[in-house]
């Protein structure tokens, strides 16, 4: 019925340890978010996401029970590759599918709170450019950034993105948001989890593509 | 020692029957063109054009004998597809992936022929944008256009980008344009005569991404 409420994410257990399985599970329905931007531009920024999440499940497959968690992925490519590390492996492929996913929460969770130009209530241009700005631009130099700006252009409108993310089942527009914020619960917890792995290996690189 | 030299399309037989497997195997040098562009952005299209590539591969390896040329592969698929036709399968693929190589004949053509920015000698700016309207930008909407242009500033130095043809070797100017020169010969007429069994075949579309 809705792409959010069909594919929400688990709950964490109370050690905030992030299962591998689970989460490769839960994430391998977000690609689906970049169709409902609308625009054929936005598949280069699906694929790219598709090719992280496919990292780190060939990582995963070759020994399940020794990466049962993120975390035993890490740290396992941090002995493995040396001073390589953390650009290396599962570990960047992370590292980028974590700001992909920062991005999809704060465009949400701006979206739920009403962010909005006034002047066109009907663009989702600012909440567009705010998950740009907190997720992504500081890791983009200014070519990217101005692609990111001629990209802005093919943003759909509000209405039609609330509609695709309900799969194009006319919902109002407030029962779609609830949808959003019941989904951004567990999500919003999950992605700052794996900030915090991150911050706390030391594993966080500030390269710019 | 050069890309170029290295990877020279065969040439085509009387008939100019166009054998699958030898273009396949051409073809399959190209994409690494797109990293003689230098910047990570260009990876986009390097998979895009991998991505046509594999299309047509996993068509022909289903029955090799056939599809022993790339006109078998199109008849074929007309047969089989019907109004859907010819925007499906490797007729898709490849009437995008003749794009590509256009592109970078009229590219490689356009240096070879010393067009030039007599303000900006060492820039290939103007090489590109004339390879990018003849090839592409009627088939790009406005977004993808504008895409284009910030993509265009990412262009490498002209020095660059034949060192980097020419796998690194510091090689004189002209020697390197000798060696385009002489990779164009085969590859024009390859790419020539695929436009012209697109034509035939009434198998070109026009619509825009
Ligand atoms: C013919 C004319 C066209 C000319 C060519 C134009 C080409 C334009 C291409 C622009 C860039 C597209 C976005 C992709 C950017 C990517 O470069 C970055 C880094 O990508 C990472 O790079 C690593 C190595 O450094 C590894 O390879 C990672 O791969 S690994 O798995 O192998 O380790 C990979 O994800 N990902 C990113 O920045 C992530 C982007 C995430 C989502 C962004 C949402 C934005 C939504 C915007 C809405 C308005
Ligand atoms: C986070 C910030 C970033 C925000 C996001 C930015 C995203 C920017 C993406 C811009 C577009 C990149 C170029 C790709 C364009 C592609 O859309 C087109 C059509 O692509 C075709 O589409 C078909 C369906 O219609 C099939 O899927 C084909 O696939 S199929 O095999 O499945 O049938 C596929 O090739 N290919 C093209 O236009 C071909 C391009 C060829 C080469 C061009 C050389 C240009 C060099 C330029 C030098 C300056």
């Amino acid at each position: 019925m809705s792409l959010l409420m069909d594919n929400q994410f688990n709950e964490l257990p109370p050690d905030k340890s992030l299962d591998t399985k689970t989460f490769l599970d839960n994430v391998s329905h977000l690609p689906a978010f970049f169709d409902c931007l609308g625009s054929k531009v936005f598949s280069v920024i699906k694929s790219d996401i598709n090719g992280n999440i496919t990292k780190i499940r060939a990582v995963y497959v070759t020994d399940p029970a020794k990466y049962t968690t993120l975390q035993d992925i890490l740290v396992a490519e941090r002995e493995a590759h040396g001073a390589e590390w953390p650009k290396v492996g599962a570990t960047l492929a992370l590292m980028w599918l974590k700001r992909g996913l920062r991005f999809i929460q704060i465009l949400l969770q701006s979206l739920a709170d009403g962010d909005r130009d006034e002047n066109n209530p009907n663009l989702i241009r600012v909440n567009v450019t705010k998950a740009y700005e907190q997720a992504l631009k500081r890791y983009h130099g200014w070519i990217v950034q101005k692609i990111f700006h001629a990209a802005l252009l093919a943003a759909p409108y509000r209405s039609n993105f609330l509609k695709a993310l309900s799969k194009g089942e006319e919902v109002k527009e407030e029962d779609c948001l609830i949808n959003v914020r019941q989904f951004l619960v567990n999500y919003t917890v999950t992605v700052d989890t794996i900030y915090e792995m991150y911050t706390n290996l030391n594993a966080e690189l500030d390269y710019t593509v």
